[in-house]
């Protein structure tokens, strides 16, 4: 907990370790609040303005009012950015439920901004690929980046035993994302194929779709335990996984076990697009 | 946010107000923690043995370590009785992830209890009855008192356009609950019926039932919407309703769309078991 970085907490900056919530916050009582999170490479923002524009979309959802404009939350990034001047780094806004007398309606909410040292994702897994376990169950408001993870914290234990790396939301035969990353499958006609329903809409999912119509046939539709058995590639996309290949789920082997062409292809061009975003700026 | 009650924090005595979370805790980052709440008449806790044991049942099943034992928790409650002196009262006791410097694996948990005022329930619902809408909807890990009420707290407004007073969870024609109280039935023939799935096992359902299986038939079961609308009374529990009627839900009017008398009895006796517990401590 104890560190030397600046965070953003209700209007001032701070020091991180200074940082606390009465126990009244509705995040503490109710589970109540929302946030978004994105990576920071070398001082510039990746995707900032999606992740602000989500940040604000989840808020409505838990018609949480932030009280400040994106342009406000975009220069006290920048200001977080400077103070704290990490390489790799990762921001995460959150905005909870605020201060509740009764421990049951919203009051003005409490919003802080954190900025925090990332890791590289592991190229090992990059190289070989991941293994998933499917489990039952459906994100309660997923279109929502809600501070909500209990399934998934649960999973942990579930997820060691069976030797894998991550699970994968299914219900009734239908697939649908992962505790924090979006689903894809590569078809044998390479048709690139995302879930539509029951998902957090990730913005690492839109440019890989946006990447994938480019240069091959992308479609978001339903997607069954089925589809993935045909399928000869699977991958899953998160802002601190981008691209990430999927060999196995559960006792089904994807294609020949190994990140597939597709798959490879997609994460370069992701990472082109990233180092653009970096150049640009 | 500011009064003047003690609460126990961390193992210290301290004025509620001091009582504050660095945001590295996992209720809010991850929504993670879990509670129990009950009531204190006169400096007479009611039920407090189930709640704690439920606590702790609600503890292991987030793997969370509450670091005292029972009686410990007893002990605390008691002074924090003593030092806050509120004839009506609520003791609600927390347990969250801890301070995860990785915002997602769980450590030594926080733990606090607080004593909050309480308001007699309004005796002119007891008297006519409230109105509940359905809502599609189940909770997650739902044995599990968990501080997640997400769906609960977005639905008030939905209640209020109706005009209603809660909402009855249900799903694919099955019932469940309401987001903060237990549901039950009774039929034509004086059988009092409660959800067995899918379902908090609340403590003032518990008691209804044990009083329910001396004077009538009681059973645990699949409801339908189907059953209600063939139900001559229907009813909920929680430790702040107690017993309270439901006479509508949604278009479906219950009985004669006044208390029935089962209910009503079941009511009188639960007093009577809760005078009890006053006059034998």
């Amino acid at each position: 907990m104890s560190n030397q970085r600046t965070a953003f907490f209700n209007g001032e900056f701070i020091a991180e370790e200074n940082a606390r919530l009465h126990i009244s916050d509705l995040s503490i009582q109710r589970g109540y609040g929302v946030f978004d999170f994105f990576r920071v490479l070398d001082k510039v923002p990746v995707f900032m303005d999606d992740h602000i524009d989500r940040f604000f979309r989840s808020a409505a959802g838990l018609r949480l009012e932030p009280g400040i404009d994106k342009a406000g939350i975009k220069d006290i990034i920048h200001e977080l950015i400077e103070r704290n001047n990490i390489a790799l780094s990762g921001i995460k806004l959150t905005l909870t439920g605020g201060y509740s007398t009764d421990g049951y309606s919203i009051t003005a909410p409490n919003l802080f901004i954190t900025q925090q040292l990332l890791q590289p994702r592991h190229e090992e897994c990059v190289k070989n690929g991941i293994k998933l376990i499917t489990h039952d169950h459906v994100r309660e408001l997923p279109e929502i980046k809600s501070i909500n993870y209990l399934t998934g914290m649960l999973l942990h234990e579930k997820i060691m035993q069976a030797g894998a790396a991550d699970a994968l939301y299914c219900r009734n035969n239908e697939v649908f994302e992962l505790p924090r990353s979006n689903f894809f499958i590569v078809t044998r006609d390479n048709v690139i194929v995302t879930p539509s329903t029951n998902i957090l809409r990730g913005i690492t999912r839109q440019k890989t779709l946006e990447l994938a119509a480019k240069h091959f046939t992308a479609k978001e539709k339903i997607i069954t335990v089925d589809d993935i058995r045909g399928a000869k590639e699977a991958f899953c996309t998160s802002t601190s996984k981008q691209i990430m290949p999927v060999v196995q789920i559960d006792d089904m082997v994807i294609g020949d076990e190994r990140p597939g062409e597709v798959t490879r292809e997609l994460d370069t061009q992701l990472q082109e697009v990233i180092n653009n975003v970096r150049r640009e700026t």
